[in-house]
């Protein structure tokens, strides 16, 4: 029987990425130039397939990088002068927020305990900020901040940029693009795919700060920066040679889950949650970690565990399931349960079944 | 039959490629924990592999990118305060200049026209010149600096840190490594190998320079400079998920390449370019577009055709051959055929067969 992977990214790869590997192969998806008109249908496919699944509106644009980690900088070089603010709680939101001091902001952090969320409206945001971080789901800690509180956000900061890093929620959350102005993931999570890619999706307002922030001077990057990537990316087209590969592949799964549904897809996910939560909630293996309900992730589950997380995952490897390890000084306290979209509800049942038998 | 690129990038897949991709699929590697044994194994086996390839030293280090378009802007960026001097003469060479001034810095330009080479020393570098940046097989243009050309700048120059741009020549040149500072290449041409992957060899000097930078508050980036990428480099991780498929393939190519010998893979570069050099220079459909033969890469062959280039383009697609357009405003009047060492010398013969009836 061959390994599922339930590690909070890279993942387990969506059933049909095999398939279209295969045919990559036999369009020498490998070779093909990235300034033809193969390479333009294929991103434009992609772009498509991305906006169709996420409800992203035509206002919106999508660009590719390495990957999310390269989204961070670049939102951070191109939107902001001198100062961010970011609502910390974990590992990832933290580094998104060193980031701005790391290039030379000033920062402004909430930070909350891991494992804990955020009670939105008692955050005043210092009014010089230029863009708000908000990771919507923290891989590190399970916890997911619900898009309202996202969107309320903006009714009370018209001015800021608002960045969403959604990288291991993607494609679950239904987010109000009026509300927000950029949105990115990689595509080892939610995707299914195997990693090296990252996806941006920015408004006009990035866009124009961006302009505006070279225009005074300041640097902004330079193939990355968010007027290369548009004056390119409006012909379908990336400033350098990009994971041709990477973007083809999410091309064909994107259209792989449209054509199962985005609801089915969101219901399943919740339901797979469910299941786990429940599981969790009674067994003498496994504590929750996020307290608050509202909070809990329905596509990461961290759990801590009575006994030593490696063992569990030890025993669950011999099972040929794979269970990802607690994030950084949680390794050997926790576990993390990935419920993306390439694991089903028979594949989520088998888990707790193998579960219960430890 | 299958149809055979002689594109310069992306280009023909080297051909066990397609077999390493099945069993990638069959080991999970777009799946695997970047932060686990398996993946610092794959990038120990990448690092070996290309260290006796292209006979890298112990004192460089070898890190990954998303493309080596993102090693100029990092290379810049981690060793420029504010001076570096540029060999331009094509497309590449100058936006690799033009990043500098683009992040701020003065550069310096030696630019000679498109298809010319340098004579390397009638120049006399700025003294204030931080980073010489040379491109040692300009893709655009089809010209080659000759390894030891580069050499000789050390002597002149000693105070200055020499990086190399070697991205469609390698694994072709054999560089002195106590001569230069950073040699740079993408795995999409040379390698055979799909794109998304960039690779940056950078010795002590490098990793100084850019720690100096940083003590002197002066921004260097973050998860992609070089401190950070010694920090995750020296125990075979990276800083953020990285193509990890990418890198697993370059690591078996390497391997197979080995196998194959670095000295035959040259020879036979040798002989194919000789081949395809000696058919353009009686073809009446062909002119040698570099006149110095000097200066003529092996790697990237660049001729003028006496009709218009899409024609012979088209004709040649017909029988599965997939010629390189000339770059940019030579679209229309040349031809690049890519002589990597994915493709045989049979492959290059039957080239010059079609070639011949057309």
């Amino acid at each position: 029987m061959s390994k599922i992977f339930f590690t909070p990214g890279p993942a387990q790869l969506y059933p049909t990425v095999e398939s279209h590997v295969f045919n990559a192969l036999k369009e020498n998806i490998g070779s093909i130039s990235h300034r033809g008109k193969q390479f333009q249908v294929i991103y434009q496919e992609a772009d498509q397939n991305i906006r169709a699944l996420l409800g992203v509106p035509q206002d919106f644009k999508i660009f590719f990088t390495g990957s999310a980690t390269e989204i961070w900088e670049r939102i951070l070089q191109n939107t902001v002068e001198s100062h961010s603010t970011h609502f910390v709680n974990g590992s990832f939101s933290k580094k998104f927020y060193e980031f701005s001091t790391e290039l030379g902001n000033t920062a402004t952090k909430f930070e909350v305990p891991f494992g804990s969320g955020f009670d939105i409206n008692t955050y005043e945001i210092p009014s010089e900020t230029e863009l708000i971080c908000v990771t919507h789901n923290e891989t590190s800690s399970g916890v997911m901040m619900p898009a309202n509180d996202i969107h309320t956000l903006r009714a009370k900061n018209p001015n800021a940029i608002i960045a969403v890093d959604a990288v291991s929620s993607v494609p679950y959350p239904q987010f109000d693009f009026t509300a927000i102005d950029s949105v990115f993931f990689s595509v080892q999570k939610g995707m299914g795919l195997p990693a090296g890619l990252g996806v941006w999706m920015v408004n006009d307002r990035c866009i124009e700060k961006a302009n505006a922030l070279k225009a005074k001077g300041k640097s902004i990057g330079t193939y990355h920066s968010l007027p290369s990537l548009l004056s390119n990316g409006s012909k379908f087209e990336t400033p350098s040679t990009p994971n041709v590969f990477g973007i083809y592949l999410l091309a064909k799964v994107t259209g792989d889950m449209l054509q199962k549904g985005a609801d089915t897809i969101r219901k399943e996910t919740d339901l797979k949650a469910s299941k786990l939560y429940a599981f969790a909630e009674k067994s003498p293996l496994l504590d929750i970690f996020v307290q608050n309900p509202a909070h809990r992730s329905p596509t990461v589950v961290v759990a801590n565990t009575t006994g030593e997380a490696s063992d569990l995952i030890a025993k669950l490897k011999t099972k040929n399931i794979v269970l990802g390890a607690g994030y950084g000084n949680y390794k050997d306290k926790q576990v993390r349960i990935a419920n993306f979209p390439a694991v089903s509800v028979e594949q989520v049942d088998w888990l707790i079944e193998e579960l219960s038998k430890v």
